[in-house]
């Protein structure tokens, strides 16, 4: 089922596909997925074996990186919204940059449970976009994020 | 050299030191070892092939756990230290638990520099400590973070 949505990070461009976290192509990352579900963005995530803080639970690490590319995603499917364009429309998404990352950690989160990002959009600007998002271990609320997600300039990495 | 500190994390009891971040018993975490420099602490760390933003870049989800592991550690070696222990002295220090986790991403963080965490640390109850804490790629500072560090309760995973 994960694998039918339509993923915002699934079009991204091909070199802006290299993320640890959300980029298709890199063959050791996580492979976050962000979708909308109506209104809200939803990312659906297995931790694997060896995410744990202590054996039993998740690792508040690999939340972060969760809230941090669920963030960005998000902000590209708004901004692509609205820009008139969804997920499988053939339009280059814009891609983001994280400007700041916050987690307040609710409660330990279980392993062995899917985790489950879902994320409230924000345009505070243009070209600045917060995205409010809870992390649920199953029906459990586990953590709360908030990322600050920023349209990639186009100097991005270079001095 | 990096072997050769004396890191929090080499002392946590050993049911306690299995954290994908900075626990010496998972073979697949990143390994992340925190010591005093002074009045500061250091945590260094040599990103790997993957953990990539863009070709180039490093992962701010990698950057996010540098600045939650180095939390967590340096708040021990505080606690520690007020108890009258330094890394080394054979007692047992305090583990800790992420509360919250911030970062700010300043500029891009280069691929293939050593990335080097400083913190500093302040009490703000017995049992919870507030990290401030700078990442530097070589020279240059690349992000800003602050954790807020919990002794972990005994009633930590249960019920």
């Amino acid at each position: 089922m994960v694998e039918k949505i339509r993923a915002i990070q699934d079009e991204y461009p091909e070199d802006f596909a290299w993320c640890y976290g959300c980029g298709r192509m890199n063959k050791d990352g996580h492979h976050f997925r962000t979708a909308w579900d109506g209104e809200q963005t939803v990312t659906i995530y297995e931790p694997k074996e060896e995410h744990i803080a202590i054996p039993g639970f998740v690792y508040g690490g690999l939340i972060g990186a969760l809230v941090d590319c669920h963030g960005t995603g998000s902000a590209s499917l708004a901004l692509h919204r609205k820009n008139g364009f969804e997920p499988g429309s053939g339009e280059t998404p814009p891609r983001f940059v994280t400007g700041s990352l916050h987690v307040d950690f609710l409660k330990p989160t279980p392993q062995n449970v899917t985790l489950k990002a879902v994320g409230k959009v924000e345009e505070i600007h243009p070209k600045k976009f917060k995205v409010i998002t809870e992390v649920f271990a199953g029906e459990e609320l586990c953590a709360r994020g908030e990322v600050l997600a920023v349209v990639m300039p186009n100097t991005f990495g270079k001095q």
